[in-house]
């Protein structure tokens, strides 16, 4: 331990002690079971009053970062406190390879683009940071991407039909409230499962039609008697699948039906995938919601994600949403304003779907040179992933990689509703975004099949 | 305005066009009403083909920043196109001053100090901006909070016992999941509509206490048959006192009478009141979940808000949240913490609570020197504003005040439940966060009494 403490710095030397240790911990410095000095060494080495460190030490022991072992003293205990370990909630960074279907490659961001513009934006004081905001998202942002979906998404919308939010989870939730609690949700199933599981933890009534990995059924649709579609018309996760033209039309006759359907377009991933139309496009009823995000695209961490609203809806949003706001940092709207409006997000997008068509393609070969006849795999224009189906289980499969340091993920975890418990449909899902070239040739190495 | 239009920069002519008039529009040199110049003049102006300026007319329009009026051209429409009039939602800023009772003074936050730390993150490749986030929020930031927590609010926590959100509205409602639909929230009354609103759009149970401005009745919590109470302990918002140790005392037994008995503690501006003890602090029964947020006491802009969950919670918390994501961008984590690590926030909580009692008392005394014995003004340690009991009628007030261009609220908007209708609380909450001693001396000038 590395700990300098000052005699005139205007903080107690006990409190300089526990934020210097704390330090350590977050540095990983001092990881979970590691012993701490005796309070006796303690005090002899920094030349300080033993009661400064047992002081310290309380602190630290207060506030869950050290455990108090009798006869032994105090240890590292942060992994455990206030934290249950049999609910892996918080984020593991796993050893070895992961095939992650969601993976994306955060390092093709141009760190030094966002980093100039953020400071820009910083040490412009016409740019108010800090004052209210705009309850919808501040125009300037709204703005941009309004102009983005014209030009490259084909879709028609004002600024004001843009809300913003953070998480396109979080915009589900939103959304849902603007709809009666009887209203049911239809899925495809399988499907990805943060948007299922969002709206069931909301008690939202879902149905899913029957378990599909090909074309879209538009007669299950009828036969749901569900209120409101949720669908990634431009990939279909997890089948790697934009709806045709055809099934397009055919979904919005069936929502012009009844006052009550309406589309939610989940479009999270749309600019990874191939597809040229929207739902939304297509529309002449103001049945579509459409639903975007910049957290596959571009990342996560930013939380940035919209939804554009039918003018009636929008109207129904007002009323319903009187204290809604848009969750986002002021600085982070505009950063990413100026990010799509400089041009650096189109750029961005076609960089990375272009690195990403190599890694697929790659992947492909490696896996076709390895294991022959043994495996199929579909063409699909999937964003980041390939659907394998091979001769032999998954599970199988799943448990002799991960013996390996590889994790391979199959398409029963993407199936939802507990009728179709123990169903098994026999493929895997390999995502490419985490891995390039040499850890996807590595992974195919030892991938057991 | 001012339009420059290149030849070869790889985008066509008319859709640099429509950017520059939607800069124009977002600049605010294009207002709602202005007329577009005719399509032939503008043509000829910029020495470009008509259907060039055609085609980003038609761009406009089909983006809702313009209209076409027969006969007359294309009229800037954005302030009523996708956006309904009647529902006065975006962000209105105005004309006159503003007793504003939630009202703030950004412009005391040192954009200075908040910048440099931004730009060190920003360039700090070691800090990882865009990968994948932790549910719960950055360990920094959780850590940072719960230092200043132990420190100042003599709450004590481990980091995981953290949770960041987006918002305090948003962690309301994601505290609601925890608990049965059934259960019933207990409110006061008066109280801060956001919370009362928010909580009722998700269609939870909410009983209100009896309308009550003064000290809390805990025989009327007993009698109310809710579960959860939520309350505002520093500030009781609207009335400006906090509860006392008594009082504190006999709420943590109410809640440890029965299991399902929770206490959330809103401290949404703890910061900015006198009070010293947390009921969270008080509690040996794991029964208080502790509300943080810096909305009000640094900027709503920011979005950052946190829940301090006891063990038993947090487990259920990570079990109902599998999907749960912090929602605030890693950017602005990574700032906030640095900004509480370096001792800024502590600083300037001082310092801003320091200019309110200077405004407060201000107001204050230039209310008595004009209105003399017509008016009270009870003692209360309100973060933002005073209470004032006026002999005359609060509504006539307000009304003859916004005739002079002065905005005033009274504390019946604060009274929730349609079974209060109709009943008046004859008080003004008079908020001195938006104005400076000039502009409260002009407001008491020309407030109508």
């Amino acid at each position: 331990m590395k700990i300098e403490l000052k005699k005139s710095c205007g903080k107690a030397m006990y409190i300089q002690l526990f934020e210097a240790i704390v330090d350590e911990i977050c540095a990983n410095n001092l990881k979970s079971g590691d012993m701490l000095p005796s309070r006796r060494a303690l005090a002899k080495e920094l030349k300080i009053a033993q009661t400064t460190v047992d002081n310290a030490y309380k602190m630290l022991q207060d506030t869950g970062y050290v455990e108090s072992i009798p006869r032994q003293g105090f240890v590292v205990s942060f992994k455990t406190n206030g934290y249950s370990q049999d609910i892996p909630w918080e984020t593991h960074h796993p050893e070895g390879f992961v095939f992650s279907p969601n993976g994306i490659d955060f390092s093709q961001i141009n760190r030094g683009q966002y980093a100039k513009i953020a400071k820009e934006i910083l040490y412009n004081d016409s740019i108010n940071l800090f004052s209210y905001v705009e309850k919808g998202g501040e125009f300037v942002l709204r703005s941009a991407i309004s102009k983005y979906l014209y030009s490259f998404r084909d879709i028609k919308c004002s600024p004001w039909q843009i809300i913003l939010g953070a998480g396109a989870e979080y915009l589900l939730t939103a959304i849902s409230v603007l709809f009666d609690d009887d209203t049911k949700y239809i899925m495809e199933n399988p499907t990805e499962q943060h948007f299922y599981k969002i709206l069931a933890s909301y008690h939202r009534k879902i149905v899913t039609l029957p378990l599909n990995s090909g074309a879209f059924d538009v007669d299950e649709l009828y036969k749901s008697k569900g209120d409101i579609l949720f669908i990634d018309s431009s990939g279909r996760f997890p089948r790697g699948c934009p709806l045709t033209e055809d099934e397009m039309q055919k979904i919005l006759y069936w929502a012009s039906g009844a006052p009550n359907r309406y589309i939610i377009e989940n479009g999270w991933e749309a600019e990874l995938n191939d597809a040229k139309k929207t739902l939304y496009s297509m529309d002449t009823n103001n049945k579509v919601i459409y639903l975007g995000s910049f957290s596959r695209t571009l990342s996560p961490a930013l939380k940035a994600s919209y939804v554009v609203l039918p003018d009636e809806l929008l109207t129904l949003w007002k009323k319903k949403h009187v204290f809604y706001y848009s969750l986002l940092s002021t600085l982070e709207q505009h950063i990413l304003a100026e990010f799509i409006n400089k041009g650096h997000y189109v750029k961005h997008c076609k960089k990375i779907k272009k690195i990403y068509k190599e890694r697929k393609d790659f992947l492909r070969e490696a896996l076709l040179k390895k294991f022959g006849d043994t495996i199929k795999i579909p063409e699909n224009t999937g964003s980041t992933y390939l659907i394998v189906e091979p001769e032999f289980d998954v599970e199988i499969i799943k448990t002799m990689s991960r013996a390996n340091g590889l994790k391979v993920f199959s398409i029963n975890s993407y199936i939802q509703g507990s009728e179709n418990n123990g169903f098994v449909d026999n493929k895997l899902i390999l995502g490419i975004g985490e891995l390039n070239r040499n850890q996807l040739a590595k992974s195919v190495e030892i991938m057991g099949l």
